[in-house]
């Protein structure tokens, strides 16, 4: 049988460094700082339990029956509110429920776009974004990030040579980078769009997850503000605030684009599982989620602490980072030349793994970075990993 | 914002009359002959309960995580059990857990078809099927169908002139047409595989929904019979036999295929709810299954007897249709030229919908056809269909 081009493509993006790394990082002793996974440990059990109580006792039949492509109105209902503290103003028809933020991402790269279309990433960007982006067969470029975020003067440049589709961007507390967009750079990124016709795709899983008592204002809030809310797609999962083993996520998409994203979601998986829409409708019905964002808020920002001030202390000399001020990464640099995915072989034999930079990059990787995830560890273990990681400097 | 090209072309495939219908197939007093939608009346609810009370206590921590794109191997388990009932022997590396059996087509069309290549389906086939391959850019090709399943020899005589990349087929108690392949044509369609090696995309999900003593092998159980498993890809859906609204299917794929197809689910979204997959494996691990399988097939069986009656008795005069042994769909014919789009305006006001046999064609529409499901209909009401159908006819 012969192999399909675009699913060879696929496969080349699933490079072995990464496969051998989540292997060994399951491995017992090994202490990981590889994936994005939230702490199950602060999982609301409670809440979850109940919130599944009255999905049975309740709504049992809807929750084991077929549902609307776009998601049930009740949850949507209860995404909308969700939206509006977070300063976003929408209508139940602006929502899609969407089966997490990976699947919202596969869907808009396929409305949008054709083989060939300029899509431009950070560098470094999301790594599950540039594959779904690829699969799309997008021609990929990507603008540097400071610790303010995408630097959008380069993006301006570059606007002025090429026709740009779309712009994808975690914007606040990003992924890998760790860094959130200022909000003059917001404004002005707002402003590109509507100057340049592109689309904006703004991702937001970790908006929630702020160690500050500063807010952000969403791309999508500037947009309806400036008058081009056409320009803004937004996305956002409840995988890390709630569960993400129930996959729910959503979009909210402007009118001109809303048909194209239903018909896809249809062809795709028809619609999100019933039960998972139940069981968060439920959750978010019962009001427990301010405090469980709270408690989790809480826990990962002093494990970011731990991490941070033990690199700070044990390997200042070597790394350079930005303090994160949310979400669930730490980004850090060599101050000299290295290669963090030749030297993952020698951490993962002194038992701790990190993601090297280089995935997150659709060209110009810089190598002498590494991401490292501080919120399934404990604080005793991030101790640990950095003196695993000191010691496999020698 | 400019439209793209793909998106246009699947709005196009949702046309308007099938809108229509879903929106009317909702409103009072209309009785709806339209969707494969299970009867939730016989919803295992003390089963399920039972399975998800032993999710939240055994493992609600894996239930609320992120688990592997290939799904749950306690799942993939009991998978492999159930295949085994049908004659289909399989590992758990060879099964594939996904969102059901739409999100199945869709990753076998992308990982399967390049813009161009042929996959002929059968003449009716199974309207979301067409949807995923069109979106995929297949040039389709149909092959007739009789009481007898796909009429192979005229798949044979196209092969002759056509490469054909895939074949797919629903060959037991199929949708719409309601017929099943004999263990003649599924030898040779098995062996034309080989000899022509195009891959056969076996979609099963209705196959446990039996009103008969026999038994049909699967064509994955052939193909190993004849050394030819590298040709045959089998999915199944636990949509019909147990809850679609948990949104579990799977694939069993050869080894040649495995990576890509899992590739392609990680991008599509990461895994299937690891809620839903924990239900159905404590719901599989119960035993419970097999009772709830033959409560469905009785209540189906009677339900189709007495649609299938109402209508010789009543319409004989005017329709055809082949007896169907399974399933969920009496597939029907005017016995003159009459176009059933048209006619569903009259049905509707009426107070019945059907679907239209001329969505389930990829070309040459036969439009004196109709799709009838009897499944989520009393059987008072399925009788009223019929005299209501009667009256639209004067």
């Amino acid at each position: 049988m012969s192999h399909n081009k675009i699913a060879n493509k696929l496969q080349n993006l699933q490079s072995s460094a990464i496969r051998e790394l989540l292997k060994h990082s399951k491995m017992d002793g090994v202490i990981s700082l590889g994936g994005g996974i939230p702490d199950p440990n602060l999982f609301d059990r409670e809440g979850l339990q109940i919130a599944m109580d009255n999905v049975l006792t309740h709504g049992w039949k809807d929750a084991f029956q077929y549902g609307l492509s776009e998601g049930s109105p009740e949850l949507r209902g209860a995404i909308c509110q969700l939206m509006k503290e977070r300063a976003i103003s929408c209508d139940i028809d602006d929502v899609v429920v969407t089966s997490g933020s990976q699947q919202s991402l596969d869907i808009l790269a396929r409305a949008l776009i054709n083989p060939g279309d300029v899509v431009v990433v950070e560098r470094p960007t999301y790594l599950a974004a540039l594959q779904v982006l690829q699969l799309a067969e997008a021609n990929l470029m990507s603008v540097g990030t400071d610790g303010q975020g995408m630097i959008v003067d380069e993006l301006e440049a570059l606007l002025k040579t090429t026709s740009v589709k779309a712009v994808y961007i975690v914007p606040t507390f990003g992924n890998p980078g760790g860094v959130t967009l200022t909000e003059q750079r917001r404004q002005q990124l707002v402003a590109l769009s509507q100057r340049y016709d592109f689309v904006i795709i703004e991702d937001d899983p970790y908006g929630e997850i702020n160690f500050t008592d500063k807010t952000f204002t969403p791309l999508i809030s500037w947009a309806a503000e400036m008058g081009v809310s056409d320009n803004v797609i937004y996305t956002s999962t409840f995988s890390k605030i709630l569960a993400p083993g129930a996959r729910v996520g959503w979009l909210v998409v402007p009118e001109w684009l809303k048909r194209q994203v239903v018909n896809l979601k249809q062809a795709t998986d028809l619609h999100t599982s019933s039960l998972s829409q139940s069981l968060t409708y439920h959750y978010l019905n019962s009001g427990r989620l301010a405090d469980q964002i709270a408690l989790i808020r809480q826990a990962y920002k002093q494990k970011c602490l731990v991490l941070s001030q033990h690199l700070q202390n044990e390997l200042g000399d070597h790394l350079t980072f930005h303090q994160p001020m949310g979400g669930m990464f730490l980004w850090a640099k060599f101050k000299y030349e290295m290669n963090t995915t030749h030297w993952l072989q020698k951490t993962l034999s002194n038992g701790v793994v990190y993601v090297p930079g280089e995935f997150f990059y659709c060209n110009e990787p810089d190598r002498s970075t590494l991401r490292m995830s501080y919120v399934s560890t404990t604080e005793e273990n991030l101790k640990e990993a950095v003196m695993r990681l000191k010691t496999a400097l020698n």
